[in-house]
Protein backbone atom coordinates (compact mmCIF):
# COMPACT_ATOMS: atom_id res chain seq x y z
CA UNK A 1 0.00 0.00 0.00
CA UNK A 2 1.59 3.41 -0.70
CA UNK A 3 1.11 6.02 1.64
CA UNK A 4 1.31 9.78 0.59
CA UNK A 5 0.39 11.38 3.95
CA UNK A 6 0.17 11.34 7.94
CA UNK A 7 -3.02 10.02 7.61
CA UNK A 8 -2.22 6.87 5.96
CA UNK A 9 0.51 5.99 7.78
CA UNK A 10 -1.89 6.45 11.13
CA UNK A 11 -4.50 4.21 9.21
CA UNK A 12 -1.66 1.54 8.36
CA UNK A 13 -0.35 1.62 11.64
CA UNK A 14 -3.70 1.60 13.19
CA UNK A 15 -3.81 -1.78 11.45
CA UNK A 16 -0.84 -2.91 12.38
CA UNK A 17 -1.70 -2.86 15.87
CA UNK A 18 -5.37 -4.48 15.35
CA UNK A 19 -3.90 -7.38 13.45
CA UNK A 20 -0.89 -7.55 16.57
CA UNK A 21 -3.24 -7.30 19.30
CA UNK A 22 -5.40 -10.00 17.73
CA UNK A 23 -2.09 -12.51 17.29
CA UNK A 24 -1.46 -11.32 20.72
CA UNK A 25 -4.43 -12.55 22.06
CA UNK A 26 -4.17 -16.09 20.53
CA UNK A 27 -0.42 -16.62 22.01
CA UNK A 28 -1.68 -15.88 25.70
CA UNK A 29 -3.68 -18.72 26.41
CA UNK A 30 -0.25 -20.79 25.22
CA UNK A 31 2.01 -18.60 27.58
CA UNK A 32 -0.40 -19.21 30.42
CA UNK A 33 -0.38 -22.81 29.92
CA UNK A 34 3.04 -22.94 29.99
CA UNK A 35 3.98 -20.66 32.97
CA UNK A 36 3.64 -22.31 36.44
CA UNK A 37 4.01 -19.48 38.65
CA UNK A 38 0.64 -18.69 39.52
CA UNK A 39 1.35 -14.55 39.46
CA UNK A 40 2.42 -14.76 36.50
CA UNK A 41 -0.52 -17.15 34.91
CA UNK A 42 -2.95 -14.38 36.42
CA UNK A 43 -0.49 -11.44 34.55
CA UNK A 44 -1.49 -13.08 31.44
CA UNK A 45 -4.92 -14.21 32.08
CA UNK A 46 -5.74 -10.66 32.97
CA UNK A 47 -4.03 -9.01 30.17
CA UNK A 48 -5.90 -11.18 27.63
CA UNK A 49 -9.29 -9.44 29.15
CA UNK A 50 -7.51 -6.44 28.84
CA UNK A 51 -6.06 -7.51 25.25
CA UNK A 52 -9.87 -8.00 24.04
CA UNK A 53 -10.89 -4.20 25.60
CA UNK A 54 -7.75 -2.96 23.29
CA UNK A 55 -8.95 -4.69 20.16
CA UNK A 56 -12.63 -3.08 21.11
CA UNK A 57 -10.66 -0.01 21.49
CA UNK A 58 -9.16 0.18 18.45
CA UNK A 59 -12.37 -0.96 16.56
CA UNK A 60 -13.99 2.02 17.96
CA UNK A 61 -11.35 4.20 16.43
CA UNK A 62 -11.69 2.44 12.90
CA UNK A 63 -15.41 3.42 13.36
CA UNK A 64 -14.46 6.84 14.09
CA UNK A 65 -12.31 7.46 10.89
CA UNK A 66 -15.10 5.76 8.67
CA UNK A 67 -12.73 2.75 7.76
CA UNK A 68 -13.03 -0.93 8.39
CA UNK A 69 -11.27 -2.67 11.11
CA UNK A 70 -9.30 -4.59 9.48
CA UNK A 71 -5.98 -5.84 10.56
CA UNK A 72 -2.51 -5.49 8.40
CA UNK A 73 0.23 -8.11 8.75
CA UNK A 74 2.74 -7.08 11.57
CA UNK A 75 5.88 -8.83 10.43
CA UNK A 76 7.31 -7.34 14.02
CA UNK A 77 4.63 -9.12 16.14
CA UNK A 78 5.25 -12.48 13.58
CA UNK A 79 8.94 -12.25 14.82
CA UNK A 80 8.47 -11.82 18.76
CA UNK A 81 5.75 -14.29 18.76
CA UNK A 82 8.47 -16.76 16.99
CA UNK A 83 11.27 -15.80 19.80
CA UNK A 84 8.39 -16.67 22.39
CA UNK A 85 7.62 -20.27 20.82
CA UNK A 86 11.40 -20.88 20.31
CA UNK A 87 11.88 -19.93 24.22
CA UNK A 88 8.88 -21.92 24.67
CA UNK A 89 10.15 -25.23 22.65
CA UNK A 90 13.49 -24.69 24.12
CA UNK A 91 13.57 -23.76 27.73
CA UNK A 92 12.68 -27.66 29.91
CA UNK A 93 13.13 -25.97 33.64
CA UNK A 94 9.61 -24.41 35.12
CA UNK A 95 11.12 -21.91 37.09
CA UNK A 96 13.50 -20.94 33.99
CA UNK A 97 10.53 -20.92 31.78
CA UNK A 98 8.77 -18.26 33.94
CA UNK A 99 11.72 -16.03 33.84
CA UNK A 100 11.51 -17.01 30.11
CA UNK A 101 8.02 -16.36 29.65
CA UNK A 102 8.04 -12.89 31.71
CA UNK A 103 10.89 -11.29 29.70
CA UNK A 104 9.37 -12.23 26.14
CA UNK A 105 6.08 -10.97 27.71
CA UNK A 106 7.79 -7.53 28.53
CA UNK A 107 8.98 -7.85 25.14
CA UNK A 108 5.72 -7.62 23.55
CA UNK A 109 4.92 -4.70 26.30
CA UNK A 110 7.52 -2.53 25.04
CA UNK A 111 6.38 -2.85 20.97
CA UNK A 112 3.02 -2.27 21.52
CA UNK A 113 3.99 0.73 24.14
CA UNK A 114 6.05 2.15 21.22
CA UNK A 115 3.10 1.64 18.48
CA UNK A 116 -0.02 3.29 21.00
CA UNK A 117 2.45 6.01 22.14
CA UNK A 118 2.96 7.10 18.48
CA UNK A 119 -0.45 6.64 17.37
CA UNK A 120 -1.41 8.94 20.18
CA UNK A 121 1.19 11.69 18.86
CA UNK A 122 -0.44 11.25 15.31
CA UNK A 123 -3.94 11.09 16.33
CA UNK A 124 -3.46 14.61 17.94
CA UNK A 125 -1.65 16.10 15.05
CA UNK A 126 -3.85 15.11 12.96
CA UNK A 127 -6.69 16.64 15.30
CA UNK A 128 -8.33 13.35 16.59
CA UNK A 129 -8.96 14.18 19.97
CA UNK A 130 -11.28 11.23 20.27
CA UNK A 131 -9.15 8.79 19.05
CA UNK A 132 -6.31 9.64 20.72
CA UNK A 133 -7.86 9.35 24.46
CA UNK A 134 -9.22 5.93 23.66
CA UNK A 135 -5.29 4.79 22.50
CA UNK A 136 -3.91 6.79 25.42
CA UNK A 137 -6.03 4.26 27.48
CA UNK A 138 -4.29 1.39 25.83
CA UNK A 139 -0.78 3.13 26.06
CA UNK A 140 -1.43 2.90 30.39
CA UNK A 141 -2.23 -0.39 30.21
CA UNK A 142 0.78 -1.36 28.50
CA UNK A 143 2.91 0.44 30.61
CA UNK A 144 0.77 -1.15 33.98
CA UNK A 145 1.01 -4.74 32.15
CA UNK A 146 5.16 -4.20 31.66
CA UNK A 147 5.61 -2.99 34.80
CA UNK A 148 3.34 -6.02 36.73
CA UNK A 149 5.81 -8.26 35.09
CA UNK A 150 8.77 -6.23 36.15
CA UNK A 151 7.36 -6.67 39.80
CA UNK A 152 6.78 -10.10 39.45
CA UNK A 153 9.73 -11.15 37.49
CA UNK A 154 12.26 -9.42 40.20
CA UNK A 155 9.82 -10.47 43.10
CA UNK A 156 11.11 -13.92 42.92
CA UNK A 157 10.44 -15.55 39.59
CA UNK A 158 14.53 -14.95 38.74
CA UNK A 159 15.88 -16.19 42.08
CA UNK A 160 13.99 -19.48 42.01
CA UNK A 161 15.26 -19.56 38.60
CA UNK A 162 18.74 -18.07 39.85
CA UNK B 1 19.57 -25.09 21.96
CA UNK B 2 17.90 -26.88 25.63
CA UNK B 3 18.18 -24.38 28.08
CA UNK B 4 17.82 -25.58 32.18
CA UNK B 5 18.76 -22.79 34.18
CA UNK B 6 18.64 -18.94 34.16
CA UNK B 7 22.28 -19.29 33.45
CA UNK B 8 21.84 -20.31 30.44
CA UNK B 9 18.78 -18.02 29.43
CA UNK B 10 20.67 -15.34 30.79
CA UNK B 11 23.56 -16.22 27.87
CA UNK B 12 21.02 -17.16 25.18
CA UNK B 13 19.23 -13.63 25.73
CA UNK B 14 22.59 -12.14 25.24
CA UNK B 15 23.61 -13.40 22.09
CA UNK B 16 20.13 -12.71 20.78
CA UNK B 17 20.78 -9.24 21.83
CA UNK B 18 24.43 -9.21 20.38
CA UNK B 19 22.51 -10.43 17.13
CA UNK B 20 20.51 -7.50 17.06
CA UNK B 21 23.01 -4.80 17.66
CA UNK B 22 24.90 -6.37 14.86
CA UNK B 23 21.28 -6.75 12.60
CA UNK B 24 21.12 -2.60 13.70
CA UNK B 25 24.23 -1.45 13.18
CA UNK B 26 23.59 -2.47 9.03
CA UNK B 27 19.87 -0.84 9.25
CA UNK B 28 21.22 2.88 10.67
CA UNK B 29 23.03 4.00 7.94
CA UNK B 30 19.73 2.78 5.44
CA UNK B 31 17.33 4.70 7.78
CA UNK B 32 19.96 7.68 7.75
CA UNK B 33 20.19 8.28 4.26
CA UNK B 34 15.99 7.79 3.80
CA UNK B 35 15.20 10.35 6.16
CA UNK B 36 15.26 13.79 5.28
CA UNK B 37 14.94 16.16 8.89
CA UNK B 38 18.34 16.95 9.58
CA UNK B 39 17.43 16.22 13.54
CA UNK B 40 16.63 12.87 12.18
CA UNK B 41 19.47 12.13 10.42
CA UNK B 42 21.73 12.96 13.23
CA UNK B 43 19.68 10.94 15.60
CA UNK B 44 20.37 7.82 13.48
CA UNK B 45 24.27 8.72 12.87
CA UNK B 46 24.54 9.29 16.60
CA UNK B 47 22.71 6.11 17.61
CA UNK B 48 25.13 4.28 15.10
CA UNK B 49 28.20 5.11 16.81
CA UNK B 50 26.42 4.39 20.14
CA UNK B 51 25.62 0.94 19.03
CA UNK B 52 29.18 0.05 18.11
CA UNK B 53 29.83 0.66 21.97
CA UNK B 54 26.83 -1.73 22.94
CA UNK B 55 28.44 -3.86 20.71
CA UNK B 56 31.73 -4.16 22.90
CA UNK B 57 29.90 -4.04 25.68
CA UNK B 58 28.33 -7.19 25.30
CA UNK B 59 31.67 -8.81 23.93
CA UNK B 60 32.91 -7.23 27.17
CA UNK B 61 30.27 -9.16 29.37
CA UNK B 62 30.64 -12.60 27.24
CA UNK B 63 34.73 -11.81 28.04
CA UNK B 64 33.86 -11.88 31.91
CA UNK B 65 31.27 -14.67 31.44
CA UNK B 66 34.42 -16.77 29.46
CA UNK B 67 31.93 -17.38 26.34
CA UNK B 68 32.44 -16.58 22.86
CA UNK B 69 30.69 -13.46 21.72
CA UNK B 70 28.69 -15.41 19.23
CA UNK B 71 24.57 -14.11 17.98
CA UNK B 72 22.13 -16.18 18.02
CA UNK B 73 19.29 -15.34 15.51
CA UNK B 74 16.52 -12.60 16.68
CA UNK B 75 13.32 -13.24 15.69
CA UNK B 76 12.21 -10.19 16.89
CA UNK B 77 14.89 -7.90 15.74
CA UNK B 78 14.11 -9.52 11.46
CA UNK B 79 10.50 -8.59 12.17
CA UNK B 80 10.68 -5.12 13.30
CA UNK B 81 13.50 -4.58 10.50
CA UNK B 82 11.38 -6.03 7.89
CA UNK B 83 8.26 -3.56 9.40
CA UNK B 84 10.98 -0.62 8.70
CA UNK B 85 11.70 -2.05 5.18
CA UNK B 86 8.09 -2.39 4.04
CA UNK B 87 7.64 1.49 5.17
CA UNK B 88 10.80 2.65 3.64
CA UNK B 89 9.53 1.15 0.37
CA UNK B 90 5.30 1.80 0.94
CA UNK B 91 6.28 6.21 2.51
CA UNK B 92 6.39 8.16 -0.63
CA UNK B 93 6.29 11.69 0.56
CA UNK B 94 9.51 13.03 2.85
CA UNK B 95 7.91 13.82 5.98
CA UNK B 96 5.65 11.02 6.39
CA UNK B 97 8.44 8.67 5.38
CA UNK B 98 10.71 10.64 8.45
CA UNK B 99 7.51 10.25 10.78
CA UNK B 100 7.83 6.74 9.50
CA UNK B 101 11.17 6.13 10.32
CA UNK B 102 11.10 7.77 13.19
CA UNK B 103 8.15 5.83 14.53
CA UNK B 104 9.64 2.28 13.80
CA UNK B 105 13.60 3.30 15.15
CA UNK B 106 11.12 3.90 18.27
CA UNK B 107 9.92 0.29 18.25
CA UNK B 108 13.37 -1.09 17.95
CA UNK B 109 14.49 1.15 20.78
CA UNK B 110 11.58 -0.40 22.79
CA UNK B 111 12.74 -3.87 22.00
CA UNK B 112 16.21 -3.46 23.32
CA UNK B 113 15.12 -1.30 26.33
CA UNK B 114 12.79 -4.41 27.15
CA UNK B 115 15.77 -7.19 26.52
CA UNK B 116 18.25 -4.93 28.38
CA UNK B 117 15.80 -4.54 31.33
CA UNK B 118 15.75 -8.10 31.28
CA UNK B 119 19.27 -8.74 31.03
CA UNK B 120 20.45 -6.57 33.94
CA UNK B 121 17.79 -7.82 36.59
CA UNK B 122 19.30 -11.65 35.49
CA UNK B 123 22.52 -10.26 35.62
CA UNK B 124 22.03 -9.31 39.18
CA UNK B 125 20.37 -12.20 40.38
CA UNK B 126 23.06 -14.19 39.03
CA UNK B 127 25.66 -12.33 40.62
CA UNK B 128 26.97 -10.84 37.84
CA UNK B 129 27.39 -7.14 39.51
CA UNK B 130 29.88 -5.64 36.65
CA UNK B 131 28.08 -7.31 33.60
CA UNK B 132 25.08 -6.03 34.82
CA UNK B 133 26.69 -2.22 35.46
CA UNK B 134 27.81 -2.42 31.36
CA UNK B 135 24.12 -3.80 30.62
CA UNK B 136 22.44 -0.76 32.71
CA UNK B 137 24.95 1.77 30.97
CA UNK B 138 23.52 0.25 27.17
CA UNK B 139 19.81 0.59 28.91
CA UNK B 140 20.38 4.32 29.92
CA UNK B 141 21.29 4.66 26.46
CA UNK B 142 18.31 3.19 24.29
CA UNK B 143 16.21 4.96 26.71
CA UNK B 144 17.84 8.34 25.99
CA UNK B 145 17.61 7.25 22.22
CA UNK B 146 13.68 6.59 22.59
CA UNK B 147 13.38 10.31 23.94
CA UNK B 148 15.10 11.82 21.58
CA UNK B 149 13.17 10.61 18.86
CA UNK B 150 10.14 11.62 20.88
CA UNK B 151 11.55 14.88 20.92
CA UNK B 152 12.17 15.10 17.38
CA UNK B 153 8.84 13.36 16.06
CA UNK B 154 6.94 15.61 18.81
CA UNK B 155 9.00 18.91 17.90
CA UNK B 156 8.26 19.11 14.18
CA UNK B 157 8.07 16.04 11.92
CA UNK B 158 4.46 15.42 13.09
CA UNK B 159 3.58 18.69 12.59
CA UNK B 160 5.06 18.77 9.00
CA UNK B 161 3.76 15.75 7.87
CA UNK B 162 0.45 16.78 9.25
Amino acid sequence: MTMTSLDDLFVHTLRDVLYAERRILKALPKMEKRASAEALRKAFADHRAETEEQIARLEQVFDMLDKPARGAKCDAILGLIEEAEGLMDDVEDAATMDAALASVAQAVEHYEIARYGTLVVWAKALGHAEAAALLAHSLDEEYAADRALSKIAEGGLNRKAA
